[in-house]
């Protein structure tokens, strides 16, 4: 993990504490082109009712939206949680270089965990990394899941 | 292939057609529920400068809309060329029970060409039938790729 990875993974971090705050399952990302953070996003999925509205594809937009065109060239995404089949697939799509994503996700992880996509012979193969700052945005995760538990044994939710 | 699917696949066709006369790869769907079409959707990735915008993911977004919440229950997916994998995995991800596709694509197809993402354990795994109308659907994609390649040859595209 390089200085530069572990910073923008911090930045993802922030994003996916917004996700938090709405109570949505906190995962965020951001992807960066030279250097620069270029998009952000966190999962909306209940805000949104929409089960595409995930971390990934919401910053995925974002970036197409800021670069004007449907290719990320030299982008890395950086993502809290390993992308399910779909936010992968988005990222093949998108042709973006590399992905480093924090916790891994053996339920639905599709860049190692599960299956792994960038190893398929698609038209394009991503770089990854994955298990960059895994344990923060591992408890970032357990919290939620933990909170929203007592609130359901609680009756509040 | 049910005279039902059939009709609601040609329905799709008629949204890839409109993908078609933009200039777009035609491929189109359109989401069923109890019998009655309740979402529409065709490729605009170029208009939309966006590789999530894909016919699936659109005729997702317009079913989420319609029902007012991330999953789609009892509704099957029509779509005219194999799911890529970004599309197989909303698919999951919106917990849709059936997907009917048109022309198999041995490239990115991700429901049985390249791999089978409804065969891994996800937390949902859809019902898939593949071929139908693939002749129609098939000679379509062929067609538009037909007619790029003459434009790029007399300089036009």
């Amino acid at each position: 993990m390089t200085e530069q990875d572990r910073q923008f993974m911090l930045a993802a971090i922030e994003e996916a504490k917004k996700a938090f705050a709405l109570g949505e399952v906190p995962v965020g990302a951001v992807i960066v082109q030279d250097g620069n953070i270029i998009a952000r996003g966190y999962n909306l999925r209940e805000t949104h009712k929409n089960a595409a509205a995930h971390a990934e594809l919401l910053a995925i937009h974002a970036a197409c939206d800021t670069l004007g065109g449907w290719r990320l060239p030299r982008c890395t995404l950086y993502v809290t949680l390993e992308p399910c089949p779909m936010c992968t697939g988005a990222i093949i799509n998108s042709r973006i270089d590399r992905v480093v994503f924090g916790a891994h996700d053996p339920k639905a992880g599709s860049c190692g965990s599960l299956v792994d996509l960038f190893a398929l012979p698609y038209n394009h193969q991503p770089e990854c990394e994955g298990g960059v700052l895994e344990q923060e945005c591992a408890t970032l995760l357990s919290d939620f899941f933990r909170q929203l538990r007592k609130k359901r044994k609680a009756g509040t939710r």
